[in-house]
């Protein structure tokens, strides 16, 4: 059994800071679990433009509001405590929080924790992780 | 891009109560992510002995406190806001909730949503949804 509290991770180098957002990494790819989860916070005013495309990904907001706008089908979504939204189909997406949004994500492959987005806003399939 | 909110999850048959616990499954296996995510709630006074054979099975408490008991090594850990326990190793438990437990879990593989706990605590492998 592992047991993890989120506030030894935030002060861990499994929390990691971006531009736009910082992740809390749960369980990561050596965690053996089959997927990984953080807990992440988009920051108010950002505009985060993503695609995963070696990666699932399901988002459940725990707090904030936003929007988020699949560019594949031109709709765009409200975001509140209770919404998710799952990228089944590597769904080309941004997000605009307008609060500070504090999110569960699930990644199916597990990330292994060192990526950091590409030029698409992709995490590269499973290859060596990068040290910062 | 799928939008699920928990206010329609909780209103419709994905949302599914047992003896001492109420699920709102917001990702089924059904959805091809690759594993389930559901907010449970595990009630006050409640004593969840649980077994998933099948399955890992990864829990982050949101709101309220009790403990769990990992029945191999005989420790009980303290659940509060922010505690992750990941059963990496199909780990016999037992939940004590002392206020009711609102968690995010996430299951591998992901659960049908018609199974029952058996005699152990399991879900059983792949078979056949129940339907009651």
């Amino acid at each position: 059994m592992i047991i993890r509290n989120l506030k030894d991770i935030r002060a861990s180098d499994r929390n990691v800071k971006s531009d736009g957002w910082a992740s809390a990494r749960l369980l990561l790819d050596d965690d053996k679990m089959g997927f990984s989860f953080h807990l992440t916070t988009m920051f108010a005013g950002s505009e985060l433009k993503m695609h995963y495309q070696n990666h699932l990904e399901a988002v459940l907001v725990l707090k904030g509001t936003g929007t988020i706008e699949d560019l594949d089908s031109g709709q765009t979504h409200e975001l509140k405590a209770g919404v998710l939204y799952a990228l089944n189909e590597n769904d080309r997406h941004i997000v605009r929080p307008e609060t500070d949004l504090l999110t569960a994500c699930v990644f199916n492959p597990p990330v292994t924790g060192g990526e950091v987005h590409d030029e698409n806003g992709a995490y590269p399939a499973a290859e060596p992780a990068l040290t910062s």
